[in-house]
Protein backbone atom coordinates (compact mmCIF):
# COMPACT_ATOMS: atom_id res chain seq x y z
CA UNK A 1 0.00 0.00 0.00
CA UNK A 2 1.23 3.68 -0.68
CA UNK A 3 2.21 5.29 2.42
CA UNK A 4 0.04 8.18 2.39
CA UNK A 5 -2.92 5.56 1.60
CA UNK A 6 -1.41 3.76 4.76
CA UNK A 7 -1.38 7.03 6.73
CA UNK A 8 -4.80 7.85 6.13
CA UNK A 9 -5.69 3.82 7.00
CA UNK A 10 -3.82 4.87 10.03
CA UNK A 11 -5.70 7.61 11.06
CA UNK A 12 -8.80 6.26 10.87
CA UNK A 13 -8.18 3.54 12.89
CA UNK A 14 -7.14 5.90 15.23
CA UNK A 15 -10.10 8.10 15.14
CA UNK A 16 -12.79 4.92 15.60
CA UNK A 17 -10.39 3.78 18.64
CA UNK A 18 -10.54 6.90 20.19
CA UNK A 19 -14.43 7.17 20.06
CA UNK A 20 -14.52 3.30 20.95
CA UNK A 21 -16.38 2.64 17.97
CA UNK A 22 -14.08 -0.19 16.71
CA UNK A 23 -16.99 -2.15 18.18
CA UNK A 24 -19.46 -1.36 15.80
CA UNK A 25 -16.99 -1.50 13.02
CA UNK A 26 -17.49 -4.97 11.67
CA UNK A 27 -16.91 -5.72 8.07
CA UNK A 28 -20.88 -6.45 7.93
CA UNK A 29 -21.94 -3.21 9.61
CA UNK A 30 -19.22 -1.22 7.32
CA UNK A 31 -20.36 -2.39 4.41
CA UNK A 32 -23.84 -1.24 5.25
CA UNK A 33 -22.08 2.36 6.13
CA UNK A 34 -20.47 2.43 2.38
CA UNK A 35 -23.45 1.79 0.73
CA UNK A 36 -25.27 4.59 2.13
CA UNK A 37 -22.62 6.81 1.78
CA UNK A 38 -22.53 5.46 -2.36
CA UNK A 39 -26.40 5.92 -2.22
CA UNK A 40 -25.67 9.60 -0.81
CA UNK A 41 -23.77 10.29 -4.23
CA UNK A 42 -26.59 8.40 -6.20
CA UNK A 43 -28.67 10.65 -4.86
CA UNK A 44 -26.43 13.70 -6.30
CA UNK A 45 -27.21 12.50 -9.82
CA UNK A 46 -30.69 11.10 -9.54
CA UNK A 47 -32.67 13.51 -11.59
CA UNK A 48 -29.48 15.13 -13.36
CA UNK A 49 -28.99 14.27 -17.51
CA UNK A 50 -25.86 12.40 -18.25
CA UNK A 51 -24.62 15.72 -19.75
CA UNK A 52 -25.34 18.07 -16.27
CA UNK A 53 -23.71 14.99 -14.16
CA UNK A 54 -21.23 16.00 -15.69
CA UNK A 55 -21.33 19.97 -15.09
CA UNK A 56 -21.74 20.34 -11.60
CA UNK A 57 -21.94 23.30 -9.68
CA UNK A 58 -18.90 24.17 -7.44
CA UNK A 59 -21.22 24.13 -4.54
CA UNK A 60 -22.82 20.40 -5.59
CA UNK A 61 -18.91 19.22 -6.56
CA UNK A 62 -17.81 19.98 -3.23
CA UNK A 63 -20.58 18.08 -1.48
CA UNK A 64 -19.92 15.55 -4.45
CA UNK A 65 -16.44 15.01 -3.54
CA UNK A 66 -17.41 14.41 0.20
CA UNK A 67 -19.36 11.98 -0.17
CA UNK A 68 -16.72 10.04 -2.39
CA UNK A 69 -14.32 10.69 0.45
CA UNK A 70 -17.02 8.82 2.75
CA UNK A 71 -17.35 6.21 0.51
CA UNK A 72 -13.27 5.68 0.82
CA UNK A 73 -13.18 6.27 4.24
CA UNK A 74 -15.26 2.87 4.65
CA UNK A 75 -13.80 1.66 2.20
CA UNK A 76 -10.25 1.51 3.85
CA UNK A 77 -11.59 0.90 7.11
CA UNK A 78 -13.21 -2.40 5.86
CA UNK A 79 -9.66 -3.19 4.19
CA UNK A 80 -8.23 -2.42 7.67
CA UNK A 81 -10.34 -4.85 9.45
CA UNK A 82 -10.30 -7.70 6.94
CA UNK A 83 -6.33 -7.09 6.17
CA UNK A 84 -6.45 -6.36 2.62
CA UNK A 85 -3.88 -4.40 0.59
CA UNK A 86 -6.52 -2.53 -1.08
CA UNK A 87 -4.35 -1.00 -3.59
CA UNK A 88 -2.04 -4.16 -4.69
CA UNK A 89 -5.73 -5.69 -4.33
CA UNK A 90 -6.94 -3.13 -6.94
CA UNK A 91 -4.13 -3.78 -9.49
CA UNK A 92 -4.82 -7.35 -9.40
CA UNK A 93 -8.45 -6.85 -10.17
CA UNK A 94 -7.47 -4.71 -13.10
CA UNK A 95 -4.95 -7.29 -14.28
CA UNK A 96 -8.34 -10.08 -14.53
CA UNK A 97 -10.05 -7.04 -16.19
CA UNK A 98 -7.50 -6.62 -18.90
CA UNK A 99 -8.01 -10.61 -19.83
CA UNK A 100 -11.90 -10.64 -19.15
CA UNK A 101 -12.71 -7.40 -21.91
CA UNK A 102 -10.57 -7.79 -24.76
CA UNK A 103 -9.90 -4.62 -26.44
CA UNK A 104 -11.48 -5.04 -30.31
CA UNK A 105 -9.13 -4.61 -32.78
CA UNK B 1 -3.04 12.27 -5.08
CA UNK B 2 -0.38 10.00 -3.93
CA UNK B 3 1.94 8.58 -7.29
CA UNK B 4 0.43 5.24 -6.98
CA UNK B 5 -2.89 5.72 -6.92
CA UNK B 6 -2.21 8.89 -9.79
CA UNK B 7 -0.60 5.45 -11.25
CA UNK B 8 -3.53 3.66 -11.19
CA UNK B 9 -6.16 6.42 -11.83
CA UNK B 10 -4.39 7.20 -15.71
CA UNK B 11 -4.43 3.04 -16.22
CA UNK B 12 -8.15 2.98 -15.72
CA UNK B 13 -8.49 6.01 -18.16
CA UNK B 14 -6.45 4.29 -20.22
CA UNK B 15 -8.32 0.91 -20.29
CA UNK B 16 -12.08 2.62 -20.76
CA UNK B 17 -10.61 4.94 -23.79
CA UNK B 18 -8.74 1.51 -25.43
CA UNK B 19 -12.29 -0.05 -24.84
CA UNK B 20 -14.51 2.95 -26.07
CA UNK B 21 -16.33 3.01 -22.78
CA UNK B 22 -15.56 6.59 -22.24
CA UNK B 23 -18.39 7.74 -23.86
CA UNK B 24 -20.60 5.54 -20.75
CA UNK B 25 -18.77 6.68 -18.55
CA UNK B 26 -20.23 9.33 -17.19
CA UNK B 27 -20.39 10.79 -13.27
CA UNK B 28 -24.01 9.37 -13.51
CA UNK B 29 -23.16 5.74 -14.72
CA UNK B 30 -20.45 5.80 -12.63
CA UNK B 31 -22.66 6.21 -9.41
CA UNK B 32 -24.73 3.45 -10.56
CA UNK B 33 -22.08 1.18 -11.35
CA UNK B 34 -20.43 1.57 -7.45
CA UNK B 35 -23.79 1.31 -5.80
CA UNK B 36 -23.90 -1.57 -7.30
CA UNK B 37 -20.43 -3.09 -6.66
CA UNK B 38 -21.44 -1.91 -2.94
CA UNK B 39 -24.04 -3.88 -2.96
CA UNK B 40 -22.15 -7.18 -4.37
CA UNK B 41 -19.92 -6.38 -1.25
CA UNK B 42 -23.23 -6.43 1.38
CA UNK B 43 -24.30 -9.41 -0.03
CA UNK B 44 -21.49 -11.24 1.08
CA UNK B 45 -22.52 -10.61 4.44
CA UNK B 46 -26.41 -10.01 4.64
CA UNK B 47 -26.87 -13.55 5.63
CA UNK B 48 -23.50 -13.60 8.01
CA UNK B 49 -23.70 -12.27 11.74
CA UNK B 50 -21.37 -9.89 12.39
CA UNK B 51 -18.50 -12.11 14.24
CA UNK B 52 -18.57 -14.10 10.87
CA UNK B 53 -18.04 -11.11 8.86
CA UNK B 54 -14.90 -10.62 10.49
CA UNK B 55 -13.55 -14.32 9.96
CA UNK B 56 -14.20 -14.90 6.52
CA UNK B 57 -12.78 -18.03 4.56
CA UNK B 58 -10.02 -17.36 2.68
CA UNK B 59 -11.91 -17.92 -0.78
CA UNK B 60 -14.48 -15.52 0.33
CA UNK B 61 -12.01 -13.22 1.47
CA UNK B 62 -10.41 -13.37 -1.92
CA UNK B 63 -14.03 -12.43 -3.75
CA UNK B 64 -14.76 -9.83 -1.00
CA UNK B 65 -11.30 -8.21 -1.80
CA UNK B 66 -12.27 -7.98 -5.33
CA UNK B 67 -15.31 -6.31 -4.19
CA UNK B 68 -13.85 -4.04 -2.99
CA UNK B 69 -11.46 -3.00 -5.74
CA UNK B 70 -14.38 -3.02 -8.03
CA UNK B 71 -15.54 0.06 -5.77
CA UNK B 72 -12.17 2.20 -5.82
CA UNK B 73 -11.77 1.54 -9.39
CA UNK B 74 -15.34 3.27 -9.57
CA UNK B 75 -14.82 5.94 -7.25
CA UNK B 76 -11.16 6.32 -9.14
CA UNK B 77 -13.01 6.50 -12.72
CA UNK B 78 -15.86 8.94 -10.78
CA UNK B 79 -13.21 11.03 -9.53
CA UNK B 80 -11.03 11.44 -12.54
CA UNK B 81 -14.38 12.44 -14.72
CA UNK B 82 -14.89 15.27 -12.14
CA UNK B 83 -11.35 16.41 -11.37
CA UNK B 84 -11.27 15.45 -7.95
CA UNK B 85 -8.48 14.84 -5.74
CA UNK B 86 -9.89 11.92 -3.99
CA UNK B 87 -6.88 11.80 -1.26
CA UNK B 88 -6.78 15.43 -0.43
CA UNK B 89 -10.52 15.57 -0.60
CA UNK B 90 -10.12 12.32 1.89
CA UNK B 91 -7.90 14.52 4.29
CA UNK B 92 -10.24 17.33 4.27
CA UNK B 93 -13.31 15.39 5.09
CA UNK B 94 -11.12 13.64 8.16
CA UNK B 95 -10.56 17.12 9.35
CA UNK B 96 -14.07 18.17 8.96
CA UNK B 97 -15.30 14.75 10.86
CA UNK B 98 -12.58 15.23 13.64
CA UNK B 99 -14.81 18.62 14.56
CA UNK B 100 -17.78 17.07 14.29
CA UNK B 101 -17.16 13.56 15.83
CA UNK B 102 -15.82 15.35 19.26
CA UNK B 103 -13.90 12.89 21.39
CA UNK B 104 -15.36 12.01 24.94
CA UNK B 105 -13.02 13.01 27.58
CA UNK C 1 -53.08 -6.07 -9.87
CA UNK C 2 -55.13 -5.73 -6.44
CA UNK C 3 -57.36 -2.62 -6.42
CA UNK C 4 -56.04 -0.78 -3.88
CA UNK C 5 -52.26 -1.34 -4.87
CA UNK C 6 -54.32 -0.09 -8.75
CA UNK C 7 -55.61 3.05 -6.50
CA UNK C 8 -51.77 4.31 -5.13
CA UNK C 9 -50.27 3.46 -8.69
CA UNK C 10 -52.74 6.03 -10.12
CA UNK C 11 -52.54 8.21 -7.29
CA UNK C 12 -48.81 8.45 -7.50
CA UNK C 13 -49.08 8.72 -11.25
CA UNK C 14 -51.26 11.81 -11.03
CA UNK C 15 -48.86 13.22 -8.25
CA UNK C 16 -46.15 13.21 -10.19
CA UNK C 17 -47.83 15.01 -13.58
CA UNK C 18 -49.57 17.76 -11.85
CA UNK C 19 -45.92 18.33 -10.68
CA UNK C 20 -44.11 18.08 -14.11
CA UNK C 21 -42.16 15.43 -12.38
CA UNK C 22 -42.71 13.15 -15.18
CA UNK C 23 -40.48 13.77 -17.16
CA UNK C 24 -37.94 12.77 -14.42
CA UNK C 25 -39.47 9.83 -13.89
CA UNK C 26 -37.50 7.72 -16.25
CA UNK C 27 -37.11 3.90 -15.42
CA UNK C 28 -33.09 4.62 -14.92
CA UNK C 29 -33.65 7.92 -12.88
CA UNK C 30 -36.54 6.22 -10.63
CA UNK C 31 -34.12 2.94 -9.72
CA UNK C 32 -31.52 5.43 -8.67
CA UNK C 33 -34.63 7.43 -6.75
CA UNK C 34 -35.68 3.58 -5.36
CA UNK C 35 -31.83 3.03 -3.94
CA UNK C 36 -31.81 5.99 -2.20
CA UNK C 37 -34.48 4.95 -0.45
CA UNK C 38 -33.45 1.85 0.29
CA UNK C 39 -29.86 2.83 1.95
CA UNK C 40 -32.63 5.26 4.02
CA UNK C 41 -33.45 1.90 4.91
CA UNK C 42 -30.29 0.34 5.65
CA UNK C 43 -29.06 3.24 7.61
CA UNK C 44 -31.25 2.85 10.43
CA UNK C 45 -29.85 -0.56 11.09
CA UNK C 46 -26.33 -0.01 10.19
CA UNK C 47 -24.89 0.26 13.68
CA UNK C 48 -27.51 -1.98 15.44
CA UNK C 49 -27.46 -5.58 16.25
CA UNK C 50 -29.63 -7.88 14.76
CA UNK C 51 -32.04 -7.86 17.89
CA UNK C 52 -31.48 -4.50 17.92
CA UNK C 53 -33.11 -4.26 14.49
CA UNK C 54 -36.13 -6.73 15.82
CA UNK C 55 -37.14 -4.19 18.54
CA UNK C 56 -37.43 -0.47 17.05
CA UNK C 57 -38.57 2.37 19.38
CA UNK C 58 -41.84 4.05 18.30
CA UNK C 59 -39.94 6.83 16.83
CA UNK C 60 -37.80 5.11 15.21
CA UNK C 61 -40.20 2.58 13.90
CA UNK C 62 -42.32 5.29 12.34
CA UNK C 63 -39.20 6.78 10.83
CA UNK C 64 -38.31 3.25 8.83
CA UNK C 65 -41.91 2.86 8.05
CA UNK C 66 -41.92 5.65 5.54
CA UNK C 67 -38.72 4.85 4.54
CA UNK C 68 -40.19 1.80 3.06
CA UNK C 69 -43.17 3.25 1.82
CA UNK C 70 -40.39 5.55 -0.09
CA UNK C 71 -39.35 2.44 -1.50
CA UNK C 72 -43.16 1.18 -2.18
CA UNK C 73 -43.85 4.40 -4.13
CA UNK C 74 -40.73 4.11 -6.56
CA UNK C 75 -41.35 0.67 -7.07
CA UNK C 76 -44.88 1.46 -8.15
CA UNK C 77 -43.75 4.26 -9.96
CA UNK C 78 -41.43 2.16 -12.25
CA UNK C 79 -44.18 -0.58 -12.02
CA UNK C 80 -46.21 1.68 -13.75
CA UNK C 81 -43.61 3.73 -16.46
CA UNK C 82 -42.88 0.07 -17.49
CA UNK C 83 -46.17 -1.51 -17.71
CA UNK C 84 -45.36 -4.31 -15.29
CA UNK C 85 -48.10 -6.20 -12.90
CA UNK C 86 -45.98 -6.05 -9.72
CA UNK C 87 -48.37 -8.21 -7.87
CA UNK C 88 -48.43 -10.58 -10.43
CA UNK C 89 -44.71 -10.49 -11.36
CA UNK C 90 -43.72 -11.31 -7.80
CA UNK C 91 -46.76 -14.41 -7.25
CA UNK C 92 -44.66 -15.74 -10.47
CA UNK C 93 -41.51 -14.92 -9.26
CA UNK C 94 -42.33 -16.75 -5.66
CA UNK C 95 -43.18 -20.21 -8.00
CA UNK C 96 -39.87 -19.83 -9.32
CA UNK C 97 -38.40 -19.33 -6.16
CA UNK C 98 -40.17 -22.45 -4.63
CA UNK C 99 -38.32 -24.78 -7.29
CA UNK C 100 -34.98 -22.97 -7.15
CA UNK C 101 -35.25 -23.37 -3.07
CA UNK C 102 -36.62 -26.62 -2.07
CA UNK C 103 -37.45 -27.61 1.38
CA UNK C 104 -35.59 -30.36 2.87
CA UNK C 105 -37.39 -33.09 4.46
CA UNK D 1 -53.86 -4.57 3.86
CA UNK D 2 -55.58 -5.21 0.47
CA UNK D 3 -56.64 -9.05 1.34
CA UNK D 4 -53.86 -9.50 -1.94
CA UNK D 5 -50.97 -8.39 -0.69
CA UNK D 6 -51.97 -9.71 2.96
CA UNK D 7 -51.86 -13.54 0.77
CA UNK D 8 -48.23 -12.86 -0.29
CA UNK D 9 -46.68 -11.81 2.55
CA UNK D 10 -48.63 -14.54 4.31
CA UNK D 11 -46.79 -17.19 1.36
CA UNK D 12 -43.27 -15.31 2.17
CA UNK D 13 -43.96 -16.29 5.79
CA UNK D 14 -44.70 -19.94 4.96
CA UNK D 15 -41.87 -20.08 2.86
CA UNK D 16 -38.94 -18.63 5.49
CA UNK D 17 -40.16 -20.70 8.14
CA UNK D 18 -40.37 -24.23 6.03
CA UNK D 19 -36.81 -23.79 5.13
CA UNK D 20 -35.68 -22.43 8.46
CA UNK D 21 -34.98 -19.30 7.27
CA UNK D 22 -36.64 -17.25 9.64
CA UNK D 23 -33.56 -17.41 11.99
CA UNK D 24 -31.58 -15.04 9.45
CA UNK D 25 -34.74 -12.58 8.44
CA UNK D 26 -34.08 -10.01 11.42
CA UNK D 27 -35.30 -6.82 9.79
CA UNK D 28 -31.11 -6.20 9.39
CA UNK D 29 -30.28 -8.75 7.28
CA UNK D 30 -33.51 -8.27 5.20
CA UNK D 31 -32.87 -4.59 4.46
CA UNK D 32 -29.30 -5.69 2.95
CA UNK D 33 -30.85 -8.25 0.92
CA UNK D 34 -33.14 -6.11 -0.17
CA UNK D 35 -30.93 -3.16 -1.30
CA UNK D 36 -28.77 -5.89 -2.82
CA UNK D 37 -31.76 -6.42 -5.09
CA UNK D 38 -32.32 -2.50 -5.53
CA UNK D 39 -28.87 -2.78 -6.92
CA UNK D 40 -29.32 -5.43 -9.63
CA UNK D 41 -32.28 -3.44 -11.06
CA UNK D 42 -30.14 -0.63 -10.92
CA UNK D 43 -27.58 -2.59 -12.86
CA UNK D 44 -30.08 -3.33 -15.88
CA UNK D 45 -29.95 0.31 -16.35
CA UNK D 46 -26.58 2.05 -14.93
CA UNK D 47 -24.87 2.30 -19.43
CA UNK D 48 -28.32 2.44 -20.41
CA UNK D 49 -29.90 6.31 -21.82
CA UNK D 50 -33.15 7.38 -19.83
CA UNK D 51 -34.82 6.50 -23.38
CA UNK D 52 -33.20 3.33 -23.70
CA UNK D 53 -34.21 2.70 -20.10
CA UNK D 54 -38.21 3.20 -21.22
CA UNK D 55 -37.70 0.85 -24.24
CA UNK D 56 -36.44 -2.26 -23.06
CA UNK D 57 -36.72 -5.65 -24.96
CA UNK D 58 -38.92 -8.67 -23.80
CA UNK D 59 -35.81 -10.36 -22.38
CA UNK D 60 -34.71 -7.38 -20.06
CA UNK D 61 -38.06 -6.39 -19.31
CA UNK D 62 -39.05 -9.84 -17.94
CA UNK D 63 -35.61 -9.47 -15.76
CA UNK D 64 -35.86 -5.83 -14.80
CA UNK D 65 -39.69 -7.34 -13.07
CA UNK D 66 -38.34 -10.27 -11.54
CA UNK D 67 -35.72 -7.84 -9.80
CA UNK D 68 -38.59 -4.90 -9.38
CA UNK D 69 -40.62 -8.35 -7.40
CA UNK D 70 -37.40 -9.15 -5.33
CA UNK D 71 -37.21 -6.39 -3.81
CA UNK D 72 -41.23 -6.36 -3.16
CA UNK D 73 -40.62 -9.97 -1.49
CA UNK D 74 -38.18 -8.16 0.78
CA UNK D 75 -39.91 -5.24 2.01
CA UNK D 76 -43.31 -7.73 2.54
CA UNK D 77 -40.97 -9.55 4.51
CA UNK D 78 -39.71 -6.59 6.47
CA UNK D 79 -43.14 -5.49 6.95
CA UNK D 80 -44.25 -8.98 8.31
CA UNK D 81 -41.32 -8.75 10.80
CA UNK D 82 -41.62 -5.53 12.02
CA UNK D 83 -45.73 -5.57 11.94
CA UNK D 84 -46.03 -2.40 9.76
CA UNK D 85 -49.04 -2.41 7.40
CA UNK D 86 -47.03 -0.85 4.21
CA UNK D 87 -50.24 -0.39 2.63
CA UNK D 88 -51.99 2.14 4.91
CA UNK D 89 -48.47 3.47 5.56
CA UNK D 90 -47.72 4.11 1.61
CA UNK D 91 -50.98 6.24 2.07
CA UNK D 92 -49.95 8.49 5.34
CA UNK D 93 -46.67 8.92 3.40
CA UNK D 94 -48.58 9.88 0.68
CA UNK D 95 -50.56 12.59 2.44
CA UNK D 96 -47.65 13.58 3.72
CA UNK D 97 -45.54 14.52 0.48
CA UNK D 98 -48.56 16.29 -0.97
CA UNK D 99 -48.06 18.78 2.04
CA UNK D 100 -44.08 18.76 1.23
CA UNK D 101 -44.42 19.25 -2.34
CA UNK D 102 -47.04 21.65 -2.97
CA UNK D 103 -48.07 21.57 -6.44
CA UNK D 104 -47.00 25.12 -8.38
CA UNK D 105 -50.35 27.12 -10.34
Amino acid sequence: MSDSVKKISDDLKEFAIKRDWEQFHTPKNLSMALIAEAAELVEHFQWLTAEQSQALKDEQLKEVSYEMADIFIYLLRISEQLDIDLMSTTIEKMAINETRFLVKK
